[in-house]
């Protein structure tokens, strides 16, 4: 079959009414699934049960300093979470803060501390006139969230496969003093699944700002969250840190982690890691906020996931649930879109999503139409701040939720959305 | 003995010299006794380790409406979980929030949310010039400490077995509408134990204030803390809520508990009621702040508490372990200090503190000199906005901590330490 593209009239209406009747059927199923959030399954959730019992009612509760987890205090988290979560976090346990139950709440109270009191003595951000900030798109609908519910003027950053555009970044930061950060997920990121390079990331770390302020909010979400066990197939985002450090701007960055995707999303925990000079800081605000997080949560998962080979063998297990249907969503999208030409996408080697980028002005539609046959997608332009796609293009999938037979199911109604769509848009 | 105030120098002198030989004696016993926080006992926390096996490994996960707990979602908590907390609000589920861990992070972010953005259309508080604030003191030092965050005002509020003096209050607020809020604990309140009356609510929720977004942040902690189960002897304060929908200023409050001091301190759950219009704001603001918070956590506390009878039979055990303690510390009190006239002290009903008034000017001296003999206190002044005790006379007594026996020898160094610094400022 020729691409839709090359297609006269006559074959464009053609396959539409095939394509129609296709879509009727999928229809009449009554059908309801969904792959709109990057959910862990519940195979995938089995696999933390054990953790549970760690801490049952005859468990020792006390930390190995001797701390009794059931109690108040220890403002920035055990020793032992601290150093599972520094390894993730590829820094010092003594730069590590260990947060709540997601880093969601970590990086919005993280803004929020720099809006109301600026940070290492700068002017809080909420009392100027404006503040801008960099979103490499398409990116995670909930860091914008964040920056839009503190006014904050998003600025759309292109990215390719090496990361945001940099010429693009470093033109913007060097003369406006008003842009004070930027957005990043660096490895497997949300939804392209691309890893920055270390250019990237040195550019970044050493690139000129007007603002002595910049920050980069660097969500490494999906750092140990790979989809192959050979480390030539895993991707390694270089260390921010180590580049801020080597390009005398040591304290340019936050870095968050937490085990939403590890353990139990919303009752995992979280950590940051930063300069001294930011952790003494966060923790001198912090103070006012809190006495300290649930400790008995960090206990449960320090003891359960123990070490960086705990980590790594536990993830191994996500990526054997998880592996096959990434491979069958990008066969979907093979066999069915690539000789009509209707889109692109990227196949990730971790990470949670697939990228897929629809003809031009398609994307509301396709996202509309896969609603009416009982499929539930991540909205159209969530991708975007202000949920606002210019091309009307991107589309995240998310497929980690449904079991295999669901997400089979759902992608066969979204190919033939997708083919709708296109097929529609041609004729219009 | 006669009372030290009307003895003659010699008499003081000889007196001091007997007080000082005690005072060596204690210091010699080299002891290391903590009554410096309201922390509970490793007896009450044994209460609670029953709730560890609720949610073990083979338990079902489900909440009372089909949600899977291990997973993303619910940003205002379980239905089972408002219910429980609802209950010790006095308030509908309906207007309820379930928070994380703590409820000072609940009061912070509350306080922070009306800094970034105002309330109900407000203008945020963090554009005004000043914000000012009503500290009934002595009161309690993590709420001053949030305020003083925030760069706001406090204003010291006089308060009397009936709660803050409201003819000062109500002067205040009604001309100056930069006086934004009130910290109250009105039950069993924190250090004094005292439980506002019915006419103080009433008037802190119908008088006239200048600030249309005037705020009272009601943190209702000792809501079911007595420490008698007989009701006649238990406080109960009229509901803040009622009390402003009748003075038609329905929007005036948020209402706060926890189960810190009930299962785990740091590992409980909060809760936050208000009216319908504050508490469609607050989601509204909390979605761009977090996915939801520990559910997990929410269906544990849930299923072991189960209900007010649940809580009121959980908090008798409460009762029966701290109210020795309380009657320990009154009968020391009483024995070394009522005969030479050594300040003044209030016999609470329930909360978790005995609040002690010592002699003018002596507080800091009797706290140093109790450190100095192995018993932490809560630093003098604490109980005051800046950590600023006018008369350096308020010292807050946490007797829960320390068992039985530590908590009698620590009494005795206390009782001991008023004896000597009061001589000593009388002498000087």
């Amino acid at each position: 079959m020729p691409r839709y593209a090359d297609m006269s009239k006559v074959e464009l209406e053609a396959a539409k009414k095939t394509v129609e009747q296709e879509f009727l059927e999928y229809k009449a199923q009554g059908l309801a699934l969904d792959m709109s959030r990057g959910k862990p399954s519940a195979a995938q959730l089995e696999l933390s049960m054990p953790m549970l019992d760690v801490l049952n009612s005859e468990a020792d509760f006390k930390s190995a300093d001797g701390t009794d987890c059931r109690n108040y205090g220890v403002l920035d988290g055990l020793a032992e979470a601290k150093a599972l979560l520094a390894g993730m976090l590829e820094d010092e346990p003594k730069n590590t803060i260990i947060f709540g139950n997601a880093s969601l709440n970590m990086m919005y109270d993280t803004l929020a501390r720099c809006m109301a009191f600026g940070t290492l003595g700068s002017t809080p951000w909420g009392k100027l006139d404006e503040v801008k900030w960099l979103c490499p798109v398409p990116g995670y609908d909930r860091h914008f969230s964040v920056t839009e519910a503190f006014g904050i003027t998003m600025i759309n950053i292109p990215t390719n496969e090496a990361g945001p555009d940099m010429d693009i970044v470093e033109n913007l930061v060097k003369d406006d003093d008003t842009i004070k950060g930027i957005w990043c997920v660096p490895q497997y990121s949300n939804p392209e699944g691309i890893t920055y390079s270390a250019e990237v990331v040195r550019r970044l770390a050493s690139m000129e700002c007007a603002a002595d302020d910049f920050r980069i909010f660097w969500d490494n979400a999906y750092c140990i969250h790979h989809l192959f066990d050979e480390v030539e197939n895993q991707d390694c985002v270089l260390d921010i840190g180590l580049a801020c450090r080597a390009a005398e701007n040591p304290d340019r960055y936050f870095k968050f982690v937490s085990t939403s995707k590890i353990t139990f999303p919303g009752a995992g925990i979280s950590g940051l890691a930063a300069s001294s000079a930011n952790i003494t800081e966060i923790k001198k605000r912090m103070a006012a906020q809190t006495i300290g997080h649930d400790k008995l949560n960090q206990l449960r998962h320090a003891r359960f996931l123990v070490d960086a080979n705990g980590l790594s063998a536990h993830m191994k297990k996500h990526a054997a649930i998880i592996r096959e249907k990434f491979e069958l969503v990008c066969e979907k999208l093979d066999t069915g879109l690539n000789e009509n030409g209707c889109g692109t996408w990227k196949t990730p080697r971790g990470g949670y999503f697939i990228s897929f980028d629809a003809p031009k002005g398609t994307a509301t539609r396709i996202v509309a139409l896969a609603k009416d046959a009982g499929v539930v997608m991540t909205g159209a332009g969530a991708t975007y701040p202000y949920g606002r796609d210019p091309l009307d293009s991107n589309i995240r999938i998310a497929p980690t939720l449904p079991p295999l037979e669901e997400l089979e199911a759902a992608m066969d109604v979204f190919v033939c959305c997708v083919k709708l769509a296109t097929l529609e848009k041609l004729l219009a």
